[in-house]
């Protein structure tokens, strides 16, 4: 196998394109649209859901699970005017595959197998867990419910791309009710920075937090708050996004409970939800023209070992002074691998781990081994050093603290640099079109305008960022007055 | 909440539906045949996935994702004679949901939505994961895949029970591709292993090892291994199949690997599961009158605490005097809960613990206080001892070990006594029908007498034990030779 590389600067997507497959995280499958997360992906994702499933479970959630099918009728109870409504979803009408008497070897969706009602697969599961939340709740003691749930869900896309948009996706989806609007409230800002803490302290990705313009809002909710990323390219990447629903689910399925005074009232909803889409942002922030960069606290694997060697008492002689080293690394809880394949040759190990983002490479031959030295090469700036193996462990271990706070600070540098303030249309134009970044600029809070923004440059608002402090000015389209900026991008 | 009971002696399957819905399981959802599985519910699946999991992993398994739809035609090539063919699964025809224009309010698949080809949802992912293996497999050097899934999988069923038999339920299904027949073979046998080793030191559950018959095998296998329990009432459950599929999937999907010698040759392969139908395994094999009981190592909680308390001062001088003790425990990895909700009496959390099969409770009021004791009282045998404050936490981890080791020794004294070795056909029939247990029988080998004893007696054969020795004997049916006995029970 040799690696088929893009450059960045060449072909942004392409070189995406190009890295999710060769670096072994995923691929298209026989389904449109559904992918095939490999293995090396899914250890990925599974070191997220581990960290996510660790602060869930310490804000005070747990997991259950709600079905994949949704029926129909809650839709049409979630939708008050159903009217001109239409959802891109996967609609199961028959419950039998039988084979076609019209054509010899060929299945058919048996008529007689005809569902009284369609099912949906779930786009997202508010309608089915608020039909059941009913019959959980009648007290202010059956308050609150704080609940997650780690699922597939489907929303059917024609343009897809691996991890950022497919039909199929895995995520997690929380779904918690309360007796008062404080208490929700509270919950959706937790979670939120659930999200950032996670996004910046393991993904080492600097996030924006603010909340999303009605436009932009989940069309159930009150409120949806998220977090921003900005990728490599200056576009922004959704990251997360946690919804104050506010009375809506609970009016539409008649969920009320009776408070201490003994009055029957609305209950208070929220939801909130990472999904595999958090790899495509993993990727987009970190990696380079060799390939995946990963910050070691998702890495799967942390260090790898590649001897140096001619004969075979030589690859003994690497081994045994690498193994008492590695062992305490896998002590410390570290994934080590010893890569002593003899079908491959160092260089060509080299590339391959590189393109799999291994944070530290270690490379051992005779000559260090004569010296009591190792080669020890970091992936995030691919730069080397000759190191002495007495004390290796503790090194590395620094060395894996130093690569994961470089990642957030390189990110957090390149945003900074692509990030403007901009009080003037043509300023605005020069940020998102020449300079393609995030544009902080003044909007006059009209959905007229975010509209016509985003048919002129393709720009939309990101969100209204908490962070951001009032200040006067005037809407870069309509010259309104504005309190506050809001930030602008291109997004996937 | 009152708790309301049934014995096991009067309705074993009521005694089931209301324990897994009183002791807060699961429960029927608003979709047809499919479960909510609840918060406690769902924390003794995700222990059970923990430790099978690590399993996987240290027998050198890794995780993957494959789409949860497969296209129609992937089934055409799995089933060479689709003649005939017809399997209960739900069948994607539409992709987009919209408002009805002949009904106000109502939804339905639009009609400009139809799919060109229908996708099923996936009832088990061979057919999927095969099509994506022969674009992984080239060389003997791409083998042995080795892939493990978590996921949901769907079966339409009418008669549905909870996490015995509904139409969706949670699994893992592994898939492996080797380059020999024996290396596969051995494959299929680990994983047997692996599942009996969890059913017998995590579930406490003693199974019997063996093969199915032809008419019991898996449609795609050369042989299915099966695990197999015994219920409380006698019936056997099937816990755990692992496929010898031979080169049967290879073939159907044309996957083929170059051997060392530069031969094209046909990949072998396995396949093997568990899902929540555990879940029902492990409350029909320890449960009883009062509610759950749950062996140790899968319990959610491992201790709770009550403080019997009057005035806020008590309760203030039980709680310091168990805090070091919990938090003993705690550090030594066990949950514990310590009950001081003030809307409940002792009594009822008592009671509550006792269904939710909590195995240690401990509880603690001014007079054992006074004396440096607190009641402690095992969920498996009822029984309750006074102890003192000091080595609790010791005492308490040794009680878990025993109570793990008792559950697991009871349930393999009900097997015993409910295992009967028969030779005649009456003593077959007063076995499975008087004794209502199972019966080790001689068998003529014929597919015919299997299906004729079914249809008798309803019992079929479990399995032919890997455990029993050759043996000669007659049919207990035809009275034809049979060179060792099988293991025939009613099953769930």
């Amino acid at each position: 196998m040799a690696f088929e590389k893009v450059k960045r600067s060449d072909n942004y997507s392409e070189w995406y394109n190009n890295l999710v497959k060769q670096a072994d995280l995923a691929e298209h499958s026989a389904v449109k649209g559904c992918m095939v997360i490999k293995p090396y992906g899914y250890a990925i994702w599974e070191n997220m859901q581990k960290e996510l499933d660790r602060m869930f479970k310490e804000t005070g959630h747990t997991n259950a699970y709600f079905p994949l099918f949704v029926p129909k009728s809650l839709f049409e109870k979630e939708e008050k005017n159903a009217e001109g409504f239409a959802k891109e979803c996967a609609v199961v009408t028959h419950y039998r595959l039988k084979a076609d008497p019209d054509k010899p070897g060929a299945l058919m969706a048996d008529p007689d197998s005809r569902l009284e009602e369609e099912l949906v697969v779930r786009p997202t599961s508010e309608a089915i867990i608020w039909s059941t939340y009913k019959n959980w709740i009648q007290s202010y003691r059956d308050l609150p419910i704080l609940i997650n749930q780690w699922a597939n869900v489907v929303r059917w896309e024609m343009r897809t791309r691996l991890f950022l948009r497919t039909a199929e996706f895995l995520w997690q989806e929380g779904h918690t009710a309360h007796a008062t609007k404080e208490e929700a409230w509270a919950e959706t800002r937790q979670m939120l920075d659930v999200y950032a803490h996670f996004a910046e302290h393991f993904m080492a990705v600097p996030v924006i937090r603010g909340m999303k313009t009605p436009n932009e809002r989940f069309a159930g909710a009150d409120e949806t708050l998220c977090i921003e990323g900005m990728m490599q390219d200056g576009k922004a990447l959704q990251m997360g996004t946690s919804h104050f629903l506010g009375q809506n689910f609970a009016k539409a399925f008649d969920v009320k409970y009776q408070s201490k005074e003994g009055k029957l009232e609305y209950v208070w909803a929220t939801s909130w939800g990472v999904s595999t889409r958090l790899m495509g942002a993993l990727i987009m922030t970190h990696s380079d023209d060799e390939g995946l960069v990963l910050p070691p606290r998702l890495a799967p694997i942390h260090v790898v070992a590649v001897p140096i060697y001619k004969t075979e008492e030589e690859l003994q002689a690497a081994s045994e002074a690498l193994e008492p080293i590695l062992g305490n690394l896998r002590k410390a809880g570290l994934n080590v691998k010893f890569d002593n394949r003899d079908t491959h040759k160092p260089g060509f190990k080299f590339a391959e781990w590189e393109l799999k983002g291994v944070p530290v490479r270690l490379a051992l031959g005779p000559r260090d081994l004569a010296a009591g030295t190792v080669e020890m090469a970091r992936r995030d700036t691919k730069t080397k050093e000759i190191v002495p193996l007495e004390g290796l462990a503790e090194r590395i271990q620094a060395l894996l603290d130093e690569i994961q706070e470089n990642l957030f600070q390189r990110a957090l540098a390149l945003r900074s640099e692509k990030s403007f303030v901009v009080n003037t249309w043509d300023e605005f134009i020069d940020a998102i079109e020449n300079k393609e970044g995030f544009a902080w600029a003044h909007w006059d809070g009209s959905s007229e305008t975010e509209e016509k923004i985003k048919e002129l440059t393709k720009a939309t608002i990101r969100c209204i960022p908490f962070d951001a402090e009032e200040e006067a000015g005037a809407c870069i389209l309509t010259g309104a007055p504005s309190s506050r900026r809001v930030v602008f991008a291109k997004a996937y």
